[in-house]
């Protein structure tokens, strides 16, 4: 047995999110058609976790099994070829043995793209504000977020998941090179289900004078995801990055 | 009369260029339309130059003349509302009686974006090459663009444009911010129909080892479409940027 690894960009706009389901049209499930094409069946295929429906990737990380080793340049060549254009398979390399794309994952990183004015090109994965929020009250009150919490405020009500917490190393609103654009980056060893939109939306609540900046801490202890603020809209949302133990695809992806 | 002018992106996938067309729609003829149902009639409409089938603009200008100063931030929001998602308007001020978006334009940028590697959020806006060129020499073979020339070699064929000469200012490939992408920023007074776009074609030539880098002047001095490379698709091509003899829309557009 080979594994093999894939880091994956896609725009989410017409997916059903990342993971196959029946009946609808997933990431997960476009790539192991084209798998299944290449190879003949359908092949072991893992990702690094779910994204919701409407959430793009620029970091996806999967692995595939195969009887024997792949050629990784070719595979990549025949998989862009066979993908629709909303898929884009960056990288593929062969993983050792050990490595798990969803159980060895360290860290995942997330981008919310929003911007002050309207985008034309950017609206697949950018989404426009109707106000300007006040970056700075925003940061100071997202350093709360950092260190271990349980998140049960800011988890979707009806998710199955028992275990709610996670430790968060970077929760940021950084400026883009646009004048007016910005996005909120958060790092963290895992997240609950809905966990970014409900933090972005929280957030923007406050930068907008509508929540109190020193809020946070209250809101992690009372565990109600009532409290916390609506989601923001999926179409912000980007997976830009999972860390291993060791660098991956550290020429393609620097 | 009151003269006010607009700074507009769009995204150029679905439109039939810039240009007011019977029968196409076009992005000039989605803001005519809008603006018709805002003023009850049809107020004359200029923009500071054409756009082909599929190339997009983050910067155009365009003026409008009304009997009355209108509102320009309640006319920013009104057309918003009424045009489609592929069309924003980003400013909206008041102009000088003098200012023409098209006779009073001093230069023009246009970006034209590469990848290196397939891209999946990003393709409206950017051509993924078949291989990595060679940038420096790519930048190397440009400078010989620069300054007044007459631009036929770079003239598509059946264009009925007798002038022309152009003046580049500047010609440079620069690295963006994710490893791989590049653009080609490319400024000038003003551009012959396809011009752009046939330089770029050329250049990548250059890049690829298929032409040589110091066959810029010969081509130019050819005067002959033929001797030039192919046209690189519109979708990658970007208008940045038009300039005046005084700023315009400095707040918005910095």
């Amino acid at each position: 047995m080979a594994r093999t690894r894939l880091l994956i960009e896609y725009d989410g706009t017409e997916f059903s999110g990342w993971q196959t389901q029946p009946g609808a049209r997933t990431v997960q499930g476009e790539i192991e058609r084209a798998l299944t094409v290449i190879m003949g069946s359908t092949p072991p295929f893992m990702g690094s976790g779910r994204t919701d429906a409407g959430v793009h990737a620029r970091g996806q990380v999967a692995h595939v099994d195969t009887p024997e080793p792949v050629d990784a340049f070719r595979l990549r060549g025949s998989l862009n070829g066979l993908l629709p254009e909303s898929v884009a398979v960056l990288g593929v390399e062969p993983a050792p043995e050990d490595f798990h794309a969803r159980y060895s994952a360290r860290q995942r990183t997330y981008h919310y793209h929003v911007a002050t004015a309207p985008r034309a090109l950017d609206r697949l994965w950018r989404t426009t504000l109707r106000s300007t929020p006040d970056v700075e009250t925003m940061n100071e009150a997202a350093q709360a977020l950092l260190g271990t919490h349980e998140f049960s405020s800011f988890c979707r009500t009806r998710s199955e998941t028992t275990n709610r917490v996670c430790t968060v190393h970077h929760a940021q609103w950084v400026p883009e090179a646009r004048e007016g654009d910005w996005r909120f980056e958060i790092q963290a060893n895992r997240y609950v289900h809905g966990m970014v939109r409900a933090i972005v939306g929280t957030l923007l609540e406050i930068g907008r004078g509508r929540r109190e900046a020193d809020s946070i801490p209250d809101l992690l202890a009372s565990g109600d995801r009532r409290l916390a603020g609506p989601a923001a809209p999926a179409h912000g949302l980007v997976l830009h990055r999972v860390e291993y133990d060791a660098p991956v695809f550290t020429p393609t992806f620097a």
